[in-house]
């Protein structure tokens, strides 16, 4: 996995991948201390909250980290403008295109990477010269695609050139060793890390993906609105208010604000984002150890 | 993968999955002389019609082969008793419980092995006595199931201390060695044997597999019957009927005798059940290309 790690800069192809309101200065500088790649998440921040939030990384590590900037937030244009001043050595995009952006983040020496959920799209970002793709199956937790990671990884590594960095349904070194097989350069793991001792959630929260099983997580939403977590009482709800045939409005007002509510410890009504491998964690850990049993057997 | 093939009698730990009303004697044959392990599907066919293609099978190839039932089948129970008087070395169950014939076949000395979809079904199938699971993630074509492979066959390998087969997702080599990589001892693959030269489908139906690309296939239906094929004027109709709230009788009506319409060449209002894995087939072949080309990097 050598392209990956010549071209972020750490000793292993592993990226944490970002997690709204979640992924703080606490958990990226931890990751990035290990040996992977810590992300930190842009989401909900303004110019001066993300300026504080790579300076807090920056005093706690020396080592590369990445920002995620989400291409639909009204405020991107802002934030990219503190990624620059700030120095980032990386930054991964999501949901929508880096175009406008990707001169200025060259310029810079940023390197970007973009997050894909199909061919056409990685292709798309290929043209646009980002740097690698982290194509991402939608076992994952948060916001999906429709395609899983075995279905997509070896179909976008035979359609682009620049490596492809395979996230999705990966918790342990066998899904390292897996994505590799399919041809991925590198990872990118995020629900591993939710329960991470530097994680900003309740204990509640943490707990909730702990206990989960396998069939622990549902899909609410539809094509790019797609968001997979652990049922609870919010998604029973959803569902009921979806065969009631619920205006949009109503939904929105029911989910608005529901991944805060579940980081403050709200398991009923809180939104528990989280990917199918829920159901292979099983305890709070530091980020470093869940690095290492991630990398046990590539390292071997 | 030594467990699967001393269990199947094979050469490889390679089971092409039964599709229904396709995985006919040539095929099976065909498979199970490559080394793989061929699988009749039952579905639609009665004692006489199934005997029949069993008897066929035995005339192409003294090599191990299985029997498919789908177990909610209503006369499920008369082919129990074809496949035991024809002493089928195999079956594999899918679609409900094989608890009331697992005695019988036992005595009978017929291997069985149960498609499962979860850990708690894969528990279940192991306490009634099963030889193996098939751990059938949800980029499969056909019925589907919520877990995909990366997500299901860790989980189910973690469970249960029978071999794990894994299904879902696998069309060339580096499939295998990414579900060998999760705990897999076995794999099953059916869409890549569609468009195989043995098949009794359309060249229309094949030439539709061959063309589609990574995000060409839709899931119809919910839980249970939810379906993945590739999109055509029939999912545009089913999604368009789903908008507008018809009757489940409505529903029924369109889609009742789909798969026979696509498998004679009708490929706008008939159901081209294919995997995600569509995207990967280029060609038709013959069986034995394609069992040679998934083994090509287990043999070396």
């Amino acid at each position: 996995m050598n392209s990956i790690t010549r071209l972020l800069g750490t000793k292993y192809p592993l990226i944490q991948g970002s997690l709204a309101h979640i992924s703080t200065y606490p958990l990226v500088a931890a990751v990035s201390n290990a040996g992977g790649l810590g992300t930190l998440s842009s989401t909900g921040l303004n110019s001066k909250q993300l300026a504080l939030q790579i300076q807090r990384v920056k005093e706690l590590t020396n080592q590369p980290f990445a920002v995620n900037l989400t291409l639909l937030d009204a405020n991107v244009e802002t934030l990219v403008k503190i990624v620059i001043e700030q120095k980032v050595p990386i930054v991964i995009t999501s949901a929508g295109t880096p175009k406008r952006f990707i001169p200025a983040l060259k310029t810079a020496g940023i390197k970007t990477l973009a997050v894909i959920p199909n061919v056409k799209i990685a292709k798309k970002m290929e043209s646009l010269g980002v740097d690698a793709v982290i194509a991402e199956g939608m076992e994952s937790g948060g916001h999906i695609g429709q395609l899983t990671t075995m279905g997509l990884v070896p179909q976008v590594v035979a359609a682009v050139n620049i490596p492809v960095i395979a996230a999705g349904g990966i918790a342990d070194a066998r899904g390292v060793l897996a994505v590799q097989a399919l041809g991925a350069q590198g990872i990118q793991v995020g629900t591993a890390f939710l329960v991470a001792e530097e994680t900003p959630i309740a204990p509640e929260y943490k707990q909730a993906v702990i206990t989960a099983d396998d069939m622990a997580t549902v899909v609410t939403g539809n094509g790019a609105d797609a968001v997979r977590g652990i049922a609870n009482g919010l998604t029973d709800r959803y569902f009921q208010m979806i065969a009631d045939n619920a205006w949009p409005e109503e939904l929105d007002k029911l989910t608005t604000g529901s991944l805060q509510r579940a980081i403050h410890g709200d398991v009923a009504t809180g939104s528990l984002m989280a990917g199918q491998v829920a159901g292979m964690i099983t305890k709070v850990e530091p980020a470093a150890t869940i690095v290492k049993r991630l990398m046990n057997k590539v390292e071997a």
